[in-house]
């Protein structure tokens, strides 16, 4: 279960202590400006509106889901009105208690699901499905004021249910988070290897439901691509989807619940593809000496196949924020800089590789094929140290965030996708637009991007701006998110790669789907959920 | 555009001269006894009903593709009659007309085909979309006797449309077939790489629309996971979908569309992925010990990702037959046999993997790999000319069962996919339903079965039954298909692999994907194709 601590507005406590470092903090002050602090309004002052459902109503639900499966507690009902968009959290920590549901309700079997999707639909409830409460974009934000409304909490439907070792597939409960399943399969050195930055909290029915891809989906796929098998749960019925690895028959309805983010049900099991865990791993640095040079690299890789399992590649400001809040500082500083030189990479883009083997002699190959390309195209290793740090702090962005709101700032992260021959252009136009739209007399944006997953036929885009809060910085950041997504779908990209629609995006879908494809997933929507009460808002606007 | 004689329940003339060598004669002969010969009704001898359509009907649709787009004669809309199943050809070769469409139209651009679905829709016209019209499973066979119904007809749909070099797309539009469009990528070195035995005269359009899988599809990858963005028209509106290569922007539409058999619309324009043409290529055959053997070996090699790019796994009945119909003989055979001994791999499981690189080095690496792990399953090389041989004779089967109708045999395959853990179980069943269901006493069936395509967590089994035609060789059929069929969905296998659902697998659809899915299948067609005129009976059984 969330804890309000970890939810309220903040990604929580690390496990390990994460804080921005001085040297990040002046960089943030030389190239930003000093904000004023925005520190949260105090838990203790929130007021939480009362649950509106009847004494029938919540004793109808317990009877479907037990004692101990409803909760109308303020905490409990707080902890789940919202995830972790920048708005999100603006909105939390300025004391808006967000349109909290009226009830937690977490049943405990697919069984249980189904009826309480059913009593929900003949009464008229909506119904939240909240996993690990990290949406982005305003997946699990109820924004409809007016109908009763029911989260659903995981808690007792997070059960690693079997394993396949032929196979190899895990089936699952939804409510299970990355971390458990890890370690329950690291027992039989077995991985999903699904690494995304919510990893800590998210929950792999939240993850299916969105179409995740981690840091390490190059290697090992998204989340969406090693779904073998589903079980889901309808106001209307139930559906068991995926009889083979692969099949021709007829449309692949997987497809259609895969990405449906709770607009059409729960997805109650789940199995997934799952590999052995790499015997031998290489983390490491490169530095390309600009990034159209990188990109290429990239692109070549994908084609030929020689893909590393974690690819990325910052663009030239974000390699200067990395460097300027990380790198070597000194006279380690001046030795990096003079290797930068006689490489000729100076003032150039820095790559992560991750690599995941089985023996040294395959990641050898592996390595070898690829730095055969990486050279022609001018890369210079920084070796495993850089590589390992950025392993080391994979987790550590939120945590920041968390550190830098409090400071006054505005930090908020978009991505996109496209093929080889648009992403040039697909990254000016989303930069330049963060940047105009962010841009006033007293505070600059900065605005950092880098490619994080690549295919054979193109990449995704991860951007990163970091501003000073203005005195409104919902509509700040409001302004700036409608400037991106606008320029995404003008420049050949999709709304999203890997974040899903949630109502954040909903209004740009049909520019991706067109018109037919949502009277499409209206019909769909209609079969399904025939009173509406699934997730409203989310992937189709509410009417 | 297919000629009368080459599909009048013919696969047609061979552009190298195929033919039932005098060793498979004799093979059969003794394996299933001598049948009598069945030749095919003369074709003058058919006859073909006048098509139903009214004049002002005929000037409407001459309107919308021009004169040279509409076709009513005899020839041509029995061309258009029926696909290339068993069940179709046989019907054809007794005479049958096969309830031929009522016109053949011939659509000149995407445009033409949404007049032409609107306008077929508001009069109640059914509408076939026939591309290659090789469809095994009565995709293109229509039943309905009732409605009106034209044929649509790609051959001036059939252009390259464009090639993105950078991105490694092709775009094309849906009648051009493998050939053609091979020939134009090859011209700058580069290739899509689908070869299903279909090959010399399906549609890319129909390869879509069935979710085909080629011979190389464990290298190239399968139709359906080469499709970038799909143009298509359906008789409410059009649709465009796939705007990045990955994306979380809800459910995947295309994945409706892809599969959807005609039953939703018309692809009209497709991208494909495409990839450079191999430089080095080696087509190798190999024996294991035993199928088990053999199965355990191909697991491996899909769970390290260590896959060739054709990768078949005969099982001993196959082996047998194909040793028996096409292996040395004599002096040569005897010394075969002394290698197979030596090599302790007698009586074993006949293997070909198909390499497919842009280097030696690259060949070599991959090769070396694989080797180690295939060793270590007691196999033994057959050396590079059964490689080269099974390349060379890949697309014989079509006309190979042209002959083997003739002389009186009944020659048909099946397909299906399942996990490695109930691969076993599923082949048994399959094979002993078969058998059972055409054992009689003086029939004898032979049923042979492959590994066709691999995956990591899963594989796909082709069967191959002969066996002499009964007295109805539709009905001895037919009991030996629902048999097939039966034990695939009792057994954890899918119903189609990569042949579609067509017709003739409509009714087990439903096992598939649940009354759920059904009521999902049926709710998007009402959304679409609410007059019900696209390929009625395909996926879902007509009322």
């Amino acid at each position: 279960m969330p804890s309000l601590a970890s939810t309220f507005a903040r990604w929580g406590t690390p496990p390990t202590p994460v804080t921005v470092s001085a040297e990040a903090r002046e960089f943030l002050t030389d190239t930003l400006g000093e904000p004023n602090p925005r520190p949260s309004v105090p838990l203790a002052e929130v007021v939480t509106p009362e649950s509106r459902l009847t004494a029938a109503q919540l004793s109808a639900l317990t009877e479907i889901v037990t004692d101990s499966g409803v909760s109308v507690t303020s905490s409990d009902r707080l902890a789940h009105a919202a995830g972790c968009s920048l708005t999100d959290y603006l909105k939390q920590r300025s004391g808006d208690a967000s349109n909290p549901p009226d009830a937690v309700v977490r049943p405990a079997s697919h069984e249980q699901v189904r009826e309480l999707l059913s009593f929900c639909s003949n009464h008229g409830i909506s119904v939240v499905p909240y996993g690990g409460g990290t949406s982005v974009t305003g997946g699990v934000s109820r924004a409809d004021t007016k109908a009763l409304a029911v989260a659903i909490g995981f808690d007792r439907m997070a059960q690693m249910l079997s394993i396949d070792e032929v196979s190899m597939t895990v089936t699952v409960q939804p409510g299970i988070t990355g971390p458990v399943l890890e370690r329950i399969l690291a027992t039989r050195g077995l991985t999903w290897g699904h690494l995304p930055q919510s990893w800590e909290r998210a929950t792999i029915g939240g993850y299916i439901a969105t179409r995740s891809a981690g840091q390490a989906s190059t290697g090992y796929g998204r989340s969406d691509e090693m779904v073998e098998w589903l079980r889901v749960a309808t106001p209307m019925g139930e559906l068991e989807l995926g009889r083979a690895p692969k099949s021709a028959a007829g449309p692949d309805l997987r497809q259609l619940f895969i990405g449906s983010e709770g607009a059409f049900g729960v997805i109650t099991e789940i199995t997934l593809r799952i590999r052995h865990l790499p015997a031998i791993t290489k983390y490491e640095g490169l530095m390309f000496p600009d990034y159209a040079s990188g990109v290429a690299a990239f692109r070549e890789l994908a084609q030929a196949r020689l893909t590393a399992d974690v690819m990325r590649l910052s663009d030239a400001d974000e390699t200067h924020a990395t460097l300027a809040m990380s790198g070597p500082k000194g006279r380690q500083g001046d030795l990096f800089g003079k290797y930068l030189d006689v490489r000729k990479v100076s003032g150039g883009c820095m790559s992560i590789l991750g690599w995941e083997t089985q023996s040294r002699i395959a990641l050898t190959a592996r390595r070898r094929a690829a730095w055969s390309i990486l050279k022609r195209h001018g890369a210079a290793t920084l070796g495993s140290s850089v590589g390992q740090s950025w392993k080391k702090h994979r987790f550590d962005g939120p945590y920041l965030r968390d550190e830098l709101l409090d400071r006054g700032y505005v930090v908020e992260t978009l991505e996109t996708a496209t093929h080889w021959t648009t992403i040039d252009q697909l990254r000016s136009a989303v930069k330049n637009a963060l940047v105009g739209a962010l841009e006033t007399e007293t505070g600059h944006p900065y605005v950092m991007s880098h490619v994080s997953h690549v295919y054979e036929t193109g990449g995704s885009l991860y951007f990163t701006v970091l501003v000073p809060a203005a005195a409104d910085p919902i509509a700040q950041w409001a302004s700036a998110k409608q400037a991106a997504t606008d320029a995404i779908v003008a420049n050949a990209g999709t709304v999203t790669h890997h974040h899903a629609v949630g109502r954040d995006h909903a209004a740009w879908l049909e520019d991706e789907i067109g018109i037919e494809g949502m009277r499409i997933l209206r019909a769909v929507k209609a079969a399904v959920d025939p009173e509406q009460v699934m997730n409203p808002g989310v992937l189709l606007p509410m009417a």
